[in-house]
Protein backbone atom coordinates (compact mmCIF):
# COMPACT_ATOMS: atom_id res chain seq x y z
CA UNK A 1 0.00 0.00 0.00
CA UNK A 2 0.82 3.45 -0.66
CA UNK A 3 1.35 6.22 2.15
CA UNK A 4 -2.39 6.68 3.62
CA UNK A 5 -4.09 9.52 4.38
CA UNK A 6 -7.54 9.79 6.35
CA UNK A 7 -9.47 13.42 5.12
CA UNK A 8 -12.60 14.39 6.52
CA UNK A 9 -14.13 10.76 6.41
CA UNK A 10 -11.87 9.27 3.39
CA UNK A 11 -8.77 7.17 3.33
CA UNK A 12 -7.20 7.71 0.30
CA UNK A 13 -3.29 7.83 -0.94
CA UNK A 14 -1.58 10.42 1.05
CA UNK A 15 -0.34 11.85 -2.32
CA UNK A 16 -4.01 12.96 -3.43
CA UNK A 17 -4.96 13.99 -0.37
CA UNK A 18 -5.32 17.92 -1.05
CA UNK A 19 -7.11 20.61 1.14
CA UNK A 20 -9.28 24.07 -0.25
CA UNK A 21 -6.59 27.01 -0.07
CA UNK A 22 -8.82 28.96 2.34
CA UNK A 23 -8.40 26.06 4.75
CA UNK A 24 -7.60 27.79 8.00
CA UNK A 25 -4.27 25.37 8.16
CA UNK A 26 -2.97 26.79 5.13
CA UNK A 27 -3.75 30.48 5.74
CA UNK A 28 -3.44 30.75 9.68
CA UNK A 29 -2.15 28.11 11.29
CA UNK A 30 -4.95 27.58 12.73
CA UNK A 31 -4.82 23.82 13.82
CA UNK A 32 -3.30 21.56 16.10
CA UNK A 33 -1.66 18.03 15.52
CA UNK A 34 0.01 15.10 17.30
CA UNK A 35 2.64 12.44 15.82
CA UNK A 36 2.25 9.28 17.19
CA UNK A 37 4.14 6.14 16.27
CA UNK A 38 3.71 2.22 16.11
CA UNK A 39 5.98 0.18 17.25
CA UNK A 40 5.23 -3.31 15.38
CA UNK A 41 1.85 -2.44 14.69
CA UNK A 42 0.99 -1.09 17.76
CA UNK A 43 0.44 2.66 18.14
CA UNK A 44 2.59 3.61 21.24
CA UNK A 45 1.38 5.59 24.21
CA UNK A 46 -1.85 6.26 22.04
CA UNK A 47 -3.82 7.49 25.25
CA UNK A 48 -1.36 10.13 26.12
CA UNK A 49 -1.00 11.42 22.87
CA UNK A 50 -5.82 11.38 22.31
CA UNK A 51 -5.39 13.10 26.04
CA UNK A 52 -3.14 15.66 24.52
CA UNK A 53 -4.56 16.39 21.33
CA UNK A 54 -8.18 17.38 23.25
CA UNK A 55 -6.15 19.47 25.32
CA UNK A 56 -4.63 21.39 22.46
CA UNK A 57 -7.87 21.45 20.82
CA UNK A 58 -9.48 23.05 23.93
CA UNK A 59 -6.83 25.31 24.65
CA UNK A 60 -7.27 26.35 21.24
CA UNK A 61 -10.88 26.60 20.96
CA UNK A 62 -11.10 23.86 18.35
CA UNK A 63 -14.48 21.75 18.41
CA UNK A 64 -14.68 18.65 16.49
CA UNK A 65 -17.31 16.92 15.12
CA UNK A 66 -16.25 13.75 15.81
CA UNK A 67 -15.68 12.13 19.07
CA UNK A 68 -12.72 10.04 20.77
CA UNK A 69 -13.65 7.05 19.83
CA UNK A 70 -14.34 7.85 16.08
CA UNK A 71 -10.96 9.11 16.14
CA UNK A 72 -9.19 6.19 17.18
CA UNK A 73 -11.22 4.20 14.62
CA UNK A 74 -9.89 5.99 11.93
CA UNK A 75 -6.64 6.24 13.42
CA UNK A 76 -6.31 2.21 13.41
CA UNK A 77 -7.98 1.53 10.22
CA UNK A 78 -5.05 4.04 8.41
CA UNK A 79 -2.88 2.47 10.27
CA UNK A 80 -3.78 -1.47 9.07
CA UNK A 81 -4.32 0.25 5.48
CA UNK A 82 -0.59 1.44 5.48
CA UNK A 83 0.43 -2.07 6.75
CA UNK A 84 3.69 -0.63 7.70
CA UNK A 85 4.98 -2.22 11.50
CA UNK A 86 6.89 0.86 12.46
CA UNK A 87 4.85 3.84 11.39
CA UNK A 88 4.36 7.52 11.82
CA UNK A 89 0.94 8.39 12.17
CA UNK A 90 0.52 11.91 12.31
CA UNK A 91 -2.92 13.55 13.18
CA UNK A 92 -4.15 17.54 12.38
CA UNK A 93 -6.98 19.25 13.12
CA UNK A 94 -7.19 22.43 11.90
CA UNK A 95 -10.55 25.35 12.28
CA UNK A 96 -11.85 24.17 8.54
CA UNK A 97 -11.85 26.45 5.08
CA UNK A 98 -13.96 29.82 4.93
CA UNK A 99 -13.59 32.64 3.49
CA UNK A 100 -10.59 34.41 5.25
CA UNK A 101 -11.24 36.07 8.01
CA UNK A 102 -9.49 35.73 11.66
CA UNK A 103 -12.29 35.05 13.76
CA UNK A 104 -14.12 31.36 13.73
CA UNK A 105 -15.98 30.39 10.96
CA UNK A 106 -18.90 27.97 11.30
CA UNK A 107 -17.49 25.58 9.52
CA UNK A 108 -16.93 21.97 10.43
CA UNK A 109 -12.73 20.81 11.21
CA UNK A 110 -10.43 19.34 8.64
CA UNK A 111 -9.57 16.19 10.10
CA UNK A 112 -6.23 14.70 9.21
CA UNK A 113 -4.42 11.52 9.63
CA UNK A 114 -1.50 10.34 8.08
CA UNK A 115 0.35 7.48 7.84
CA UNK A 116 4.31 6.73 6.95
CA UNK A 117 6.64 4.22 7.12
CA UNK A 118 8.99 5.53 10.27
CA UNK A 119 12.89 4.49 10.25
CA UNK A 120 14.73 4.96 13.70
CA UNK A 121 17.67 7.12 14.17
CA UNK A 122 20.43 5.84 12.82
CA UNK A 123 22.70 3.19 15.16
CA UNK A 124 25.42 5.29 15.02
CA UNK A 125 24.06 8.36 15.91
CA UNK A 126 22.48 6.54 19.12
CA UNK A 127 25.18 4.94 20.17
CA UNK A 128 27.51 8.22 19.64
CA UNK A 129 24.78 10.58 20.88
CA UNK A 130 24.25 13.56 19.03
CA UNK A 131 25.09 17.43 18.96
CA UNK A 132 22.79 19.94 19.19
CA UNK A 133 22.81 24.35 19.04
CA UNK A 134 21.53 26.69 21.02
CA UNK A 135 19.48 29.30 19.51
CA UNK A 136 16.82 32.14 20.92
CA UNK A 137 13.61 30.62 21.50
CA UNK A 138 10.97 32.85 19.28
CA UNK A 139 7.99 30.56 19.63
CA UNK A 140 4.82 32.16 20.66
CA UNK A 141 3.20 32.55 23.94
CA UNK A 142 1.47 29.09 24.15
CA UNK A 143 4.11 26.28 23.58
CA UNK A 144 2.14 23.89 25.66
CA UNK A 145 -0.20 23.95 22.88
CA UNK A 146 0.82 21.39 20.19
CA UNK A 147 -0.27 24.09 17.31
CA UNK A 148 0.84 24.49 13.60
CA UNK A 149 2.79 27.92 14.97
CA UNK A 150 5.92 26.05 13.72
CA UNK A 151 8.10 28.81 11.93
CA UNK A 152 10.17 29.21 14.32
CA UNK A 153 10.62 25.64 14.70
CA UNK A 154 11.45 25.01 10.99
CA UNK A 155 14.50 27.75 11.25
CA UNK A 156 15.76 26.55 14.38
CA UNK A 157 15.94 23.13 13.02
CA UNK A 158 17.17 24.35 9.55
CA UNK A 159 20.12 26.13 11.69
CA UNK A 160 20.86 23.14 13.26
CA UNK A 161 21.71 20.87 10.21
CA UNK A 162 23.21 23.68 8.66
CA UNK A 163 25.67 23.52 11.98
CA UNK A 164 25.88 20.02 11.51
CA UNK A 165 23.83 19.13 14.68
CA UNK A 166 20.65 17.26 15.47
CA UNK A 167 18.84 19.82 17.22
CA UNK A 168 18.29 23.20 18.12
CA UNK A 169 17.69 24.12 22.33
CA UNK A 170 15.39 27.07 22.37
CA UNK A 171 16.36 29.48 25.05
CA UNK A 172 14.43 32.47 26.28
CA UNK A 173 15.42 35.90 27.07
CA UNK A 174 15.91 34.96 30.50
CA UNK A 175 18.67 33.12 29.76
CA UNK A 176 16.59 29.24 30.67
CA UNK A 177 16.62 26.49 27.85
CA UNK A 178 13.07 25.47 27.68
CA UNK A 179 13.11 22.57 24.85
CA UNK A 180 14.49 21.65 21.81
CA UNK A 181 12.70 22.37 18.35
CA UNK A 182 11.21 19.31 18.22
CA UNK A 183 11.73 17.35 21.69
CA UNK A 184 12.24 17.49 25.41
CA UNK A 185 15.24 17.80 26.89
CA UNK A 186 16.72 16.47 29.83
CA UNK A 187 20.43 16.56 32.25
CA UNK A 188 21.93 14.28 34.93
CA UNK A 189 23.58 16.19 37.66
CA UNK A 190 24.45 14.45 40.48
CA UNK A 191 22.72 11.08 39.82
CA UNK A 192 19.71 12.90 39.32
CA UNK A 193 17.33 13.43 35.69
CA UNK A 194 16.21 17.35 35.70
CA UNK A 195 13.95 18.36 32.93
CA UNK A 196 12.36 21.67 32.99
CA UNK A 197 8.99 22.35 34.79
CA UNK A 198 5.67 22.09 32.48
CA UNK A 199 4.26 25.79 31.68
CA UNK A 200 3.22 28.22 28.73
CA UNK A 201 7.09 27.56 27.36
CA UNK A 202 7.37 23.23 27.73
CA UNK A 203 5.74 20.91 25.62
CA UNK A 204 4.39 18.17 27.66
CA UNK A 205 5.95 16.39 26.00
CA UNK A 206 4.20 12.64 25.95
CA UNK A 207 8.04 10.78 25.81
CA UNK A 208 9.03 13.01 28.47
CA UNK A 209 5.82 12.10 30.87
CA UNK A 210 6.83 8.27 30.33
CA UNK A 211 11.33 8.95 30.78
CA UNK A 212 9.99 10.53 34.07
CA UNK A 213 7.98 7.81 35.25
CA UNK A 214 10.70 4.93 33.75
CA UNK A 215 13.37 6.93 35.68
CA UNK A 216 11.89 7.02 38.60
CA UNK A 217 10.59 3.28 38.25
CA UNK A 218 14.74 2.42 38.25
CA UNK A 219 14.97 4.50 41.40
CA UNK A 220 16.59 7.41 39.36
CA UNK A 221 15.57 10.68 41.50
CA UNK A 222 13.51 13.34 39.08
CA UNK A 223 13.55 17.21 39.19
CA UNK A 224 11.33 19.45 37.30
CA UNK A 225 13.11 22.96 37.32
CA UNK A 226 14.40 25.45 34.83
CA UNK A 227 17.65 25.06 33.52
CA UNK A 228 19.96 27.42 32.09
CA UNK A 229 22.63 27.38 29.55
CA UNK A 230 25.63 26.81 31.51
CA UNK A 231 24.19 24.05 33.64
CA UNK A 232 24.11 22.41 30.11
CA UNK A 233 27.15 23.01 29.23
CA UNK A 234 28.14 21.70 32.67
CA UNK A 235 26.10 18.65 33.10
CA UNK A 236 26.97 14.91 33.42
CA UNK A 237 24.65 14.02 30.96
CA UNK A 238 22.11 15.61 28.62
CA UNK A 239 19.46 14.01 26.75
CA UNK A 240 16.38 14.55 24.43
CA UNK A 241 13.15 12.59 24.05
CA UNK A 242 10.49 12.66 21.83
CA UNK A 243 8.25 10.37 20.15
CA UNK A 244 10.39 10.04 16.70
CA UNK A 245 13.61 10.92 18.63
CA UNK A 246 12.79 8.37 21.56
CA UNK A 247 15.80 8.67 23.90
CA UNK A 248 18.68 10.55 22.39
CA UNK A 249 21.97 11.35 24.35
CA UNK A 250 23.54 14.80 23.51
CA UNK A 251 27.30 14.66 23.49
CA UNK A 252 28.09 18.27 22.24
CA UNK A 253 26.25 21.04 23.17
CA UNK A 254 27.22 24.80 20.60
CA UNK A 255 30.38 22.92 20.41
CA UNK A 256 31.36 21.76 23.85
CA UNK A 257 32.24 18.31 24.94
CA UNK A 258 29.12 16.93 27.26
CA UNK A 259 30.95 14.55 30.08
CA UNK A 260 33.22 12.00 28.57
CA UNK A 261 31.65 12.53 25.20
CA UNK A 262 29.62 9.55 25.29
CA UNK A 263 26.39 9.28 25.56
CA UNK A 264 26.63 8.51 29.71
CA UNK A 265 25.32 5.75 32.08
CA UNK A 266 21.42 6.87 33.00
CA UNK A 267 21.48 7.62 29.14
CA UNK A 268 22.24 4.51 28.22
CA UNK A 269 19.75 2.49 30.60
CA UNK A 270 17.12 4.81 29.55
CA UNK A 271 17.17 4.26 25.95
CA UNK A 272 17.77 0.44 26.44
CA UNK A 273 14.18 0.59 28.45
CA UNK A 274 12.40 2.90 26.64
CA UNK A 275 11.14 1.15 23.69
CA UNK A 276 7.85 -1.32 24.53
CA UNK A 277 9.14 -4.58 25.40
CA UNK A 278 9.98 -7.23 22.85
CA UNK A 279 10.09 -4.32 19.98
CA UNK A 280 12.22 -5.40 17.09
CA UNK A 281 13.09 -2.08 16.23
CA UNK A 282 16.99 -1.76 15.84
CA UNK B 1 -16.71 35.82 -12.84
CA UNK B 2 -16.43 33.90 -9.68
CA UNK B 3 -13.47 34.56 -6.77
CA UNK B 4 -10.56 33.52 -9.22
CA UNK B 5 -7.13 31.87 -7.61
CA UNK B 6 -3.89 31.70 -9.23
CA UNK B 7 -1.75 28.48 -8.02
CA UNK B 8 1.31 27.38 -8.97
CA UNK B 9 0.99 29.14 -12.91
CA UNK B 10 -2.70 28.12 -13.24
CA UNK B 11 -5.79 30.44 -12.72
CA UNK B 12 -8.66 28.80 -11.74
CA UNK B 13 -12.08 29.55 -9.54
CA UNK B 14 -10.86 30.00 -5.93
CA UNK B 15 -13.25 26.98 -5.16
CA UNK B 16 -11.72 24.69 -7.16
CA UNK B 17 -7.91 25.49 -5.64
CA UNK B 18 -6.63 22.96 -3.44
CA UNK B 19 -3.00 21.75 -2.07
CA UNK B 20 -1.70 19.15 -0.87
CA UNK B 21 -1.96 18.30 3.16
CA UNK B 22 1.69 18.11 2.98
CA UNK B 23 2.04 21.61 1.74
CA UNK B 24 4.67 23.39 4.49
CA UNK B 25 1.27 26.18 4.48
CA UNK B 26 -0.81 23.72 6.48
CA UNK B 27 1.77 21.66 8.36
CA UNK B 28 4.02 24.53 9.80
CA UNK B 29 2.40 28.07 9.26
CA UNK B 30 6.27 27.92 7.26
CA UNK B 31 4.57 30.52 4.56
CA UNK B 32 4.14 34.08 4.16
CA UNK B 33 1.45 36.64 3.05
CA UNK B 34 -0.06 40.11 1.60
CA UNK B 35 -3.11 41.52 1.44
CA UNK B 36 -3.62 44.02 -1.56
CA UNK B 37 -6.74 46.14 -1.73
CA UNK B 38 -7.56 47.67 -5.20
CA UNK B 39 -9.63 50.78 -5.62
CA UNK B 40 -11.70 51.30 -8.71
CA UNK B 41 -9.64 48.11 -9.92
CA UNK B 42 -6.14 49.50 -8.99
CA UNK B 43 -3.98 47.97 -6.75
CA UNK B 44 -3.17 50.46 -3.85
CA UNK B 45 0.12 51.13 -2.90
CA UNK B 46 1.18 47.80 -4.43
CA UNK B 47 5.03 48.84 -4.86
CA UNK B 48 5.21 48.96 -0.88
CA UNK B 49 3.62 45.35 -0.13
CA UNK B 50 5.81 43.75 -2.86
CA UNK B 51 8.38 45.10 -1.32
CA UNK B 52 7.33 44.04 2.11
CA UNK B 53 6.93 40.67 0.53
CA UNK B 54 10.58 40.03 -0.71
CA UNK B 55 11.58 41.10 3.08
CA UNK B 56 9.61 38.70 4.38
CA UNK B 57 10.41 36.01 2.21
CA UNK B 58 14.21 36.40 2.64
CA UNK B 59 14.15 37.03 6.50
CA UNK B 60 12.76 33.33 6.79
CA UNK B 61 14.85 32.48 3.78
CA UNK B 62 12.13 31.40 1.42
CA UNK B 63 13.28 31.51 -1.92
CA UNK B 64 10.50 31.49 -5.11
CA UNK B 65 11.18 30.34 -7.80
CA UNK B 66 9.86 33.20 -9.85
CA UNK B 67 10.19 36.96 -10.10
CA UNK B 68 8.88 39.94 -8.94
CA UNK B 69 7.78 40.98 -12.43
CA UNK B 70 6.39 37.19 -12.99
CA UNK B 71 4.24 38.22 -9.23
CA UNK B 72 3.09 41.34 -11.02
CA UNK B 73 1.93 40.05 -13.91
CA UNK B 74 -0.03 37.14 -12.08
CA UNK B 75 -1.55 39.57 -9.67
CA UNK B 76 -2.53 42.16 -12.85
CA UNK B 77 -4.42 39.10 -14.57
CA UNK B 78 -6.22 37.54 -11.61
CA UNK B 79 -7.41 40.77 -10.19
CA UNK B 80 -8.58 41.37 -14.02
CA UNK B 81 -10.09 38.27 -14.70
CA UNK B 82 -12.18 38.85 -10.96
CA UNK B 83 -13.35 41.61 -12.63
CA UNK B 84 -14.14 43.47 -9.02
CA UNK B 85 -13.62 47.42 -8.79
CA UNK B 86 -12.79 46.79 -5.39
CA UNK B 87 -11.04 43.92 -4.73
CA UNK B 88 -8.77 42.08 -1.99
CA UNK B 89 -5.74 40.57 -3.45
CA UNK B 90 -4.09 38.06 -0.98
CA UNK B 91 -1.05 36.65 -2.08
CA UNK B 92 0.88 33.92 0.15
CA UNK B 93 3.89 32.09 -0.86
CA UNK B 94 4.99 28.60 1.61
CA UNK B 95 7.40 26.43 1.26
CA UNK B 96 6.28 24.16 -1.14
CA UNK B 97 5.04 20.21 -0.44
CA UNK B 98 7.28 17.81 1.17
CA UNK B 99 7.23 14.85 3.75
CA UNK B 100 7.25 16.68 7.04
CA UNK B 101 10.21 17.22 8.30
CA UNK B 102 10.89 20.58 9.76
CA UNK B 103 14.30 21.47 7.78
CA UNK B 104 13.80 22.87 4.54
CA UNK B 105 12.67 20.44 1.54
CA UNK B 106 14.64 21.14 -1.90
CA UNK B 107 11.17 21.70 -3.93
CA UNK B 108 9.34 24.63 -4.76
CA UNK B 109 7.75 27.12 -3.33
CA UNK B 110 3.59 27.21 -3.25
CA UNK B 111 2.32 30.29 -4.72
CA UNK B 112 -1.05 31.15 -4.38
CA UNK B 113 -3.38 34.55 -5.43
CA UNK B 114 -6.45 34.77 -4.46
CA UNK B 115 -8.93 37.79 -5.50
CA UNK B 116 -12.30 38.56 -3.87
CA UNK B 117 -14.69 41.13 -3.45
CA UNK B 118 -13.99 43.66 -0.73
CA UNK B 119 -16.29 45.65 0.98
CA UNK B 120 -15.85 48.68 3.01
CA UNK B 121 -16.33 48.94 6.68
CA UNK B 122 -19.44 49.82 7.40
CA UNK B 123 -20.31 53.60 7.24
CA UNK B 124 -21.66 53.95 10.70
CA UNK B 125 -18.80 52.12 11.85
CA UNK B 126 -16.90 54.38 10.51
CA UNK B 127 -18.87 58.16 11.42
CA UNK B 128 -19.31 56.42 14.67
CA UNK B 129 -15.77 55.10 15.85
CA UNK B 130 -15.32 51.51 16.69
CA UNK B 131 -14.19 49.64 20.76
CA UNK B 132 -11.06 47.93 21.26
CA UNK B 133 -10.09 45.40 23.52
CA UNK B 134 -6.41 44.72 25.09
CA UNK B 135 -5.33 41.43 24.85
CA UNK B 136 -1.69 39.70 25.94
CA UNK B 137 0.16 39.80 23.10
CA UNK B 138 1.02 36.12 22.13
CA UNK B 139 2.84 36.27 19.22
CA UNK B 140 6.38 35.11 18.11
CA UNK B 141 9.39 36.98 17.91
CA UNK B 142 9.62 38.00 14.69
CA UNK B 143 5.70 39.98 14.39
CA UNK B 144 7.72 42.08 11.72
CA UNK B 145 7.41 39.47 8.89
CA UNK B 146 4.34 38.94 7.90
CA UNK B 147 3.85 35.23 8.12
CA UNK B 148 1.50 32.67 8.80
CA UNK B 149 1.99 32.50 12.61
CA UNK B 150 -1.43 33.69 13.36
CA UNK B 151 -3.26 31.62 15.69
CA UNK B 152 -2.58 34.18 18.42
CA UNK B 153 -4.18 36.58 16.03
CA UNK B 154 -7.29 34.55 15.63
CA UNK B 155 -7.50 33.86 19.11
CA UNK B 156 -7.39 37.52 20.01
CA UNK B 157 -9.45 38.94 17.02
CA UNK B 158 -12.29 36.03 17.98
CA UNK B 159 -11.91 37.19 21.47
CA UNK B 160 -12.31 41.20 20.51
CA UNK B 161 -15.69 39.81 18.48
CA UNK B 162 -17.39 37.91 21.26
CA UNK B 163 -16.40 41.27 23.58
CA UNK B 164 -18.74 43.15 20.56
CA UNK B 165 -14.80 44.87 19.86
CA UNK B 166 -13.60 45.40 15.89
CA UNK B 167 -9.94 44.90 17.00
CA UNK B 168 -7.60 43.24 19.90
CA UNK B 169 -4.52 45.44 20.71
CA UNK B 170 -1.54 43.35 21.56
CA UNK B 171 0.37 44.34 24.88
CA UNK B 172 3.46 42.60 26.19
CA UNK B 173 4.63 41.47 29.21
CA UNK B 174 6.49 45.09 29.55
CA UNK B 175 2.99 46.67 29.68
CA UNK B 176 3.90 48.24 26.11
CA UNK B 177 0.79 47.96 23.50
CA UNK B 178 2.24 47.07 19.99
CA UNK B 179 -0.13 46.81 17.48
CA UNK B 180 -3.65 45.17 16.86
CA UNK B 181 -4.25 41.69 15.98
CA UNK B 182 -4.78 42.81 12.22
CA UNK B 183 -3.88 46.80 12.22
CA UNK B 184 -1.51 49.02 13.31
CA UNK B 185 -2.34 51.49 16.51
CA UNK B 186 -1.49 55.30 16.63
CA UNK B 187 -2.98 58.01 18.97
CA UNK B 188 -3.24 61.59 18.83
CA UNK B 189 -1.44 63.31 21.79
CA UNK B 190 -0.98 67.04 21.98
CA UNK B 191 -1.99 67.50 18.44
CA UNK B 192 0.99 64.85 17.63
CA UNK B 193 0.23 61.68 15.75
CA UNK B 194 2.14 58.86 17.97
CA UNK B 195 2.88 55.15 16.79
CA UNK B 196 4.98 52.34 18.39
CA UNK B 197 8.26 52.29 16.70
CA UNK B 198 9.26 49.47 14.21
CA UNK B 199 11.22 46.61 16.17
CA UNK B 200 10.72 42.77 16.15
CA UNK B 201 7.11 43.20 17.63
CA UNK B 202 5.42 45.35 14.57
CA UNK B 203 4.55 45.05 11.39
CA UNK B 204 5.98 47.68 9.11
CA UNK B 205 2.04 48.24 8.07
CA UNK B 206 2.26 49.74 4.29
CA UNK B 207 -0.82 51.72 5.72
CA UNK B 208 0.85 52.84 8.99
CA UNK B 209 3.94 54.16 6.52
CA UNK B 210 1.63 55.99 3.94
CA UNK B 211 -0.41 57.25 6.97
CA UNK B 212 2.61 58.83 8.71
CA UNK B 213 3.39 60.22 5.36
CA UNK B 214 0.01 61.74 4.57
CA UNK B 215 0.27 63.59 8.11
CA UNK B 216 3.67 65.08 8.03
CA UNK B 217 2.28 66.36 4.50
CA UNK B 218 -0.72 67.96 6.48
CA UNK B 219 1.51 69.07 9.13
CA UNK B 220 0.57 67.19 11.62
CA UNK B 221 3.99 65.90 13.83
CA UNK B 222 4.58 62.72 14.22
CA UNK B 223 6.34 60.20 16.79
CA UNK B 224 7.46 56.45 16.33
CA UNK B 225 8.35 55.34 20.40
CA UNK B 226 6.31 53.06 22.83
CA UNK B 227 2.97 53.31 23.94
CA UNK B 228 1.95 52.06 27.03
CA UNK B 229 -1.92 51.35 27.82
CA UNK B 230 -2.20 53.79 30.23
CA UNK B 231 -1.07 56.45 27.58
CA UNK B 232 -3.64 54.71 25.36
CA UNK B 233 -6.62 55.40 27.53
CA UNK B 234 -5.80 58.91 28.21
CA UNK B 235 -4.88 59.94 24.42
CA UNK B 236 -6.72 62.39 22.68
CA UNK B 237 -7.59 60.22 19.70
CA UNK B 238 -7.08 56.43 19.16
CA UNK B 239 -7.06 55.29 15.66
CA UNK B 240 -5.99 52.04 13.65
CA UNK B 241 -4.76 51.84 10.39
CA UNK B 242 -4.57 48.74 7.72
CA UNK B 243 -4.97 47.61 4.16
CA UNK B 244 -8.83 46.59 4.58
CA UNK B 245 -9.26 48.30 7.87
CA UNK B 246 -8.06 51.85 6.24
CA UNK B 247 -7.86 54.68 8.94
CA UNK B 248 -10.54 53.86 11.23
CA UNK B 249 -11.17 55.86 14.67
CA UNK B 250 -11.02 54.11 17.95
CA UNK B 251 -13.71 55.74 20.36
CA UNK B 252 -13.38 52.91 23.11
CA UNK B 253 -10.80 50.99 24.86
CA UNK B 254 -11.30 48.11 27.05
CA UNK B 255 -14.86 50.05 27.99
CA UNK B 256 -13.10 53.19 28.54
CA UNK B 257 -13.72 56.31 26.28
CA UNK B 258 -11.75 57.69 24.34
CA UNK B 259 -11.77 61.91 24.29
CA UNK B 260 -15.59 62.93 23.82
CA UNK B 261 -16.54 59.76 22.06
CA UNK B 262 -16.48 60.46 18.32
CA UNK B 263 -13.54 59.86 16.14
CA UNK B 264 -11.18 63.00 16.49
CA UNK B 265 -10.44 65.82 14.07
CA UNK B 266 -6.86 64.33 13.23
CA UNK B 267 -8.56 61.30 12.75
CA UNK B 268 -11.05 61.98 10.70
CA UNK B 269 -8.63 64.33 8.39
CA UNK B 270 -6.14 60.71 7.48
CA UNK B 271 -9.35 59.11 6.85
CA UNK B 272 -10.52 61.21 4.53
CA UNK B 273 -7.08 61.79 2.74
CA UNK B 274 -6.06 57.90 2.88
CA UNK B 275 -7.96 56.46 -0.39
CA UNK B 276 -6.75 57.84 -3.51
CA UNK B 277 -8.17 60.76 -5.26
CA UNK B 278 -11.19 60.18 -7.13
CA UNK B 279 -12.04 56.91 -5.20
CA UNK B 280 -15.44 56.04 -5.07
CA UNK B 281 -15.37 53.86 -2.13
CA UNK B 282 -18.25 54.42 0.28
Amino acid sequence: MPDIAFLNGAFLPLAEARVSVEDRGFLFGDGVYEVIRTYDGAPFLLPAHLDRLERSMAEVRLVPDWNRAALEGWIAEATERAGYPDAKIYAQVTRGAAPREHKFPDVPVTTLIAVTPIASLPRKLQDEGAAVISVPDLRWGRCDVKSLQLLPNVMARQEAAEAGAFEALLVGPDGVVNEGAGSNLFVVKGGALVTPALGPRILAGVSRGYLLDLARGMGVATEERDLTLAEIYDADEVLLSGTTTEVLGVVRVDGRTVGDGRPGPITRRLAAAFRPSGSKVG
